[in-house]
């Protein structure tokens, strides 16, 4: 294969996100670009629990947007700013940074929306409103709520544009760490080693018909793969079943007041009991949930969630987090563990985020286990 | 699926290329990183064709190289460097953009070349070289030649540092165009088909579920399925069965002379004749080869030829890109067809081509079917 070289238009002003100098023209080709296809948001939009979630946090709460003024950040093809519309908003604020927004113009019309819903194309960060609005809607959760960094745009749309009595939707939101087992670890595990037997042969060849002696590569062809089969998180629906203890809630935000300091680092130090009778853990899975719940003041009427923990029927496109342990440990109903987490956002790029997490088990006999460290990237 | 996010380092300079404007960090975002991987370094240096040519082309013709001066332009792993330095060069000038170059350092270490072979990480464009080079070589050739653009950097390289009795590696390449038979455009029709199913089921979802008529984004949606299934065109190692026509040259590039101009767009007009009995033409394949016979002045004693033609037993990681007729075409042995063919650069990003391909067909007894003319992107 060669180089990938995906289109992408070219934008070289730089804007300050978390503290960090973020080149635009690179955040398209990294990240919006993908935003920019139908496809994608039809993936989005096929996903029952996101739909449900919103639907019924707009539909039932509409005295939160019947003749109130809407900001929809992100609106993609403009689902949200369409129900905020249809639940009787006087004015919305439809805002979408790529070229998506063109569809969304042609479905707001479409649905005889044309006269309350106003589609901007724009960055949230650089977009001129002529009024504050009463409701903030945004569907800004990446993978285990934080990666793509999208949040920090609804902060910044917040701290500019909500009225100080305003609404934000969704409210709150949480992230949550479980043990695990699972036999995506022994499947990664053995693509690896694949991996490094195709090396091995892969030098041989080199040295017998080019001459040209490789083994120097290999510590560094190793760590590369080790990143990538066994140091990355995975994407999975699990099971509930799969879930071998308790889970733990390692972050939680209130969507009205976070700051994006608070999010730049999540820092947890939980403990989790194992429910589960003789079994493995192999690693870890980390979800989260967002609720509607309106505001102190202005509370809503029907509170509503939206999880993404492991469910028998209600998988979503977020699926879980899976951080792998290799190999895995033997644990037993009853032992006891203390998980300390901490994610960061990549150096490299703000929107990827580096995890690391060490574990103490203790069994209930008082003995510990071998104590664990381990790193990860959320890609 | 939520976006990508793929990590990057940021650098907001800008260069000229073939009279666009580039933004080298989003030209590395899109590009340059994939080099980075060992992984797709060891995809390059496991394609025996490739391998072979270079290899034969360096070790039969040492009398370029003993003495001589080598600017490697892309070395990425370093190979062609070595090869370069263990033919006899005096000195070795290996250039590469990413932090592959740190591999390559350590490759050159490990087979005792450091005393010839100077790695130096940067875009050849902004590299000082101390002196001018007898030999520019480089693997330089992406899909269908041209992808990727890169022989921009090498005719920047060969402009600036090659001395006027200088020699290129390679030093002549040709693109081919010719008609083929293949079951991949009933399977994309298939995909596309499926594609238009789903969404016809989404958008009837959407209205009973949620309130929203879709129906305006139909032809959006399938317009961009139809380029992302039908007018893309396909990576493929074709069965030399599969050419049902004689094959054409739509280009020949002296690499010693060529400009960049000169690449920016292939424009040709060529005849075929199909050679197969009663078949189906289903669309057509591009490919390259390339040549090393050295310069007039200097020319090699064994050309070698690195083609990437249809082949049964020596496929290359090139392949062939196909470009698909939607539907086929009934043709037969005798049949000639005229076949214009067009290709440029996209505005979006230099390194991605789009194609026009029009195309008459004449029978023996003089009747012409309907013309078609068709677009493609090559991605």
């Amino acid at each position: 294969m060669r180089g990938s070289a995906d289109g992408v238009a070219s934008d070289r002003s730089a804007m300050s996100n978390g503290g960090v100098a973020v080149d635009k023209g690179v955040d398209f080709a990294n990240y919006f670009c993908t935003y920019a296809f139908l496809y994608h948001q039809k993936e989005m939009l096929s996903d029952r629990v996101r739909m449900d979630a919103y639907y019924n946090a707009v539909f039932g709460n509409k005295h939160h947007f019947t003749g109130k003024t809407v900001l929809d950040v992100g609106t993609g093809s403009g689902i949200l700013a369409i129900w905020a519309g249809q639940a009787g908003a006087r004015k919305v604020y439809a805002v979408e940074a790529t070229k998506m927004s063109e569809h969304a113009r042609e479905l707001v019309k479409a649905n005889n929306l044309e006269d309350v819903i106003e589609v901007i194309e724009g960055s949230i960060e650089d977009v001129t409103l002529p009024e504050k609005v009463d409701v903030i809607i945004s569907e800004w959760m990446g993978y285990f709520l934080l990666r793509e960094s999208m949040f920090d745009s609804v902060i910044c749309a917040r701290d500019r544009w909500l009225k100080p009595t305003g609404v934000m939707y969704p409210s709150h939101a949480r992230m949550w760490l479980a043990p695990i087992r699972t036999g995506l670890g022994d499947q990664k595990m053995r693509d690896y080693e694949g991996s490094m037997d195709d090396w091995f042969g892969f030098m041989d060849e080199t040295k017998t018909y080019y001459g040209v002696d490789m083994s120097v590569l290999t510590k560094p062809f190793s760590e590369e793969q080790k990143k990538y089969y066994l140091q990355t998180s995975l994407w999975n629906n699990l099971h509930p079943n799969q879930v071998v203890g308790t889970a733990a809630v390692i972050k939680e935000i209130d969507c009205l007041t976070v700051t994006v300091i608070d999010i730049l680092n999540v820092r947890a130090s939980i403990s989790s009991s194992i429910t589960t009778e003789e079994t493995r853990l192999c690693g870890f899975a980390g979800w989260f949930d967002v609720h509607f719940r309106g505001s102190k003041e202005n509370p809503a009427q029907h509170e509503i969630e939206l999880t993404t923990a492991p469910s028998e029927d209600h998988g979503t496109h977020w699926g879980q987090q899976v951080f792998l342990l290799h190999p895995p440990i033997e644990i037993s109903e009853g032992d006891d563990m203390i998980v300390n987490f901490s994610m960061n956002r990549t150096k490299e790029n703000h929107r990827l985020m580096e995890v690391e997490l060490s574990c103490e088990i203790r069994k209930p006999s008082g003995k510990l286990l071998p104590p664990f460290k381990n790193k990860y990237s959320i890609e």
